[in-house]
């Protein structure tokens, strides 16, 4: 028989990749997900389909009970770690109080191993590059939500013997992200930007540097780390090496799509300058990666984009906190004149 | 004109306190309690009572609206650290969510101070003493809640200027504590115990120490951390110095009944084995604190106890998991005769 695998978020970005890397290791693949943020269609076929959210006990209790998950691939989140300020409640529900939902009827169920994707959100400010081995410090509702699942996981393994992987992945990037969403993933704003004709937005002077991250680079360790005995209970950094500016990152994009890069510098948002990550843990038990660089990835990113063509930001409708909220993310500001 | 303040859990045992010290200083006291945990004739004379739950978004909206805080007490929260990890999600909401609508509300509000009340939980099996200074680790659910709640209270100073006072109280003992309550309060629970001449449970073999803390030790300075501004943005332990194991206390609580101490030794819990605080950073700005030892503040509490009575227990009705649930905490087990 099938072994049945639960992955929420499965309509998502990374998550559709991890589906389909599940199906491809025979597995059963029942999706979770409620569409905020996802799309149907990109949820490979093959895998069963249940809309609905992570925060819908009732739900979720029902499913536990339906199947009978081995696995558990938890990646439903609202991930726009910046908007986190200006939504907090609506962050720790979806966030964290989800995750407890699968982590209460994950224990109840003796799921054999439940896999987390965290973030270097957790991190904050620390020391460069970020190791598994320092104690997080997060400095934003997202990362707090984060790390509080990680630590919550910690204690339920202590306690009850569920086994989990977590992985802290930044700044992926690849086919099927929403780029839509002007929230987050400056990858896919660039592209939708340069799709529709407009200036690229930068916020601050776009020396900020991120390692960005190829989803097979991401997607396929999540996959597999469920047969990986090794990394059960661990923490794992995962993703690219290499920084680049977001000003670099800016040509390497506006390249692929033959245009010149067309900047428009906006105020700085409160977000770490630097971020770049050890991953020396990931290869020792996951191997080496795909080694698919920036300008490769980004080819085949903007190639995928060019046949979707670009997506229609969406606001996010339920601004809690609007003090602060930095320039175009939200309810329109009136200018007395 | 008065200053108005809001006392969450304000009819619970250390909220009932701070209240009262509220109303000495000259504010005006709204108190916000679901009495889930408290008692409505704790609430002293003068406060102003709302009964409803912190996490019932719109009343705190409402409050919010109609009063103009000055300063914010949270002190409501379900404390009982051991059942938090049978009780996951109904932690985070309460603990959590609930937090987070306050916080919310106050930066909307520009309220001058939030003084929350967090726990040594949050410290996990740290070093010891247990000093500000280090980083915490919180291994259980309840330690987890508040700990996300410190993090989010920094990032709201760093995002929109909320200052904050954070206090870690730890086995906080006196007159108005719900002795009924057999989840928490070792000092309570025998008190009640030996009140209808039952044993004293403890888990384990009663050698595990904590510096239990007499009421006034506590309430006095978080109520007036308020008027101090070198306590804002800051965290403090507070509460006693000196460790005594659970098998001294059980001697020093018999002995002011009058009885032997006739005690009934249970399995030991998942829980920290000792567990004492650096007070330093809280003598320095609040001062030295009462100097009522554990005696005379044993005397003071069951002298109250004694006039109000036993408690009967009430069994907490909605543990989400039961596995290795400790004995006597809910779920009565069947045994195969
Ligand atoms: N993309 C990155 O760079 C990155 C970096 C670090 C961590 N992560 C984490 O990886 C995971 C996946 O991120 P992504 O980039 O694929 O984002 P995504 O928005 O593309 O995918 C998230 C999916 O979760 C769904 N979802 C949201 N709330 C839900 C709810 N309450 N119930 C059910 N489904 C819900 C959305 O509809 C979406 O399909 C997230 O947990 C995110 O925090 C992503
Ligand atoms: N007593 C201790 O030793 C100790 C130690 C560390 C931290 N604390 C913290 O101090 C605070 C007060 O603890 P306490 O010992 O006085 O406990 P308590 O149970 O006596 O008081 C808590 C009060 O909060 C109320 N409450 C609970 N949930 C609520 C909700 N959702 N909405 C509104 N009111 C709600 C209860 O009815 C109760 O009156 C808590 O935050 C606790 O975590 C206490």
């Amino acid at each position: 028989m099938k072994k049945s695998v639960l992955v929420t978020g499965g309509a998502g970005f990374i998550g559709s990749h991890v589906t389909r890397h599940c199906l491809e290791m025979g597995f059963e693949v029942i999706v979770l997900d409620d569409l905020s943020g996802g799309f149907e269609d990109h949820i490979p076929e093959g895998a069963v389909f249940v809309e609905g959210s992570v925060v819908d006990h009732d739900l979720v209790t029902d499913l536990f009970n339906k199947h009978k998950f081995e696995y558990v691939y938890h990646l439903a989140a609202y991930a726009a770690e910046g908007l986190s300020h200006f939504i907090r409640r609506f962050n720790y529900n979806t966030n964290l109080v989800g995750s407890i939902n699968l982590i209460n009827e994950s224990v109840k169920h003796k799921v054999k191993c439940f896999v987390f994707t965290s973030s270097i959100a957790v991190y904050g400010k620390g020391q460069l590059p970020m190791s598994e081995a320092m104690t997080p410090e997060p400095e934003d509702p997202y990362g707090v939500s984060k790390y509080a699942v990680e630590l919550d996981l910690k204690a339920a393994h202590e306690m009850f013997g569920l086994n989990y992987v977590v992985f802290r992945p930044h700044n992926v990037y690849g086919e099927n992200q929403n780029i839509g969403d002007k929230y987050r993933n400056v990858i896919g704003i660039f592209m939708n930007q340069i799709m529709q004709g407009k200036q690229l937005t930068i916020f601050g002077d776009g020396t900020q540097t991120r390692a960005f991250s190829y989803i097979d680079d991401v997607a396929i360790p999540i996959a597999h780390s469920v047969e990986k005995p090794a990394a059960y209970n661990q923490v794992f950094n995962i993703g690219a090496d290499k920084p680049y500016t977001v000003n670099e990152l800016a040509t390497v994009v506006s390249e692929e799509f033959g245009v010149e890069a067309d900047i428009k510098y906006l105020a700085a948002r409160n977000e770490v300058l630097h971020a770049y990550s050890d991953h020396t843990k990931a290869h020792e038990v996951f191997g080496a990666g795909t080694g698919i660089d920036l300008k490769e990835g980004i080819a085949r990113m903007a190639e995928w984009a060019k046949r979707v063509g670009a997506r229609q930001s969406q606001e996010f409708g339920n601004i809690e906190i609007t003090e602060k909220l930095p320039e175009g993310w939200g309810i329109v500001k009136k200018t007395l004149v």
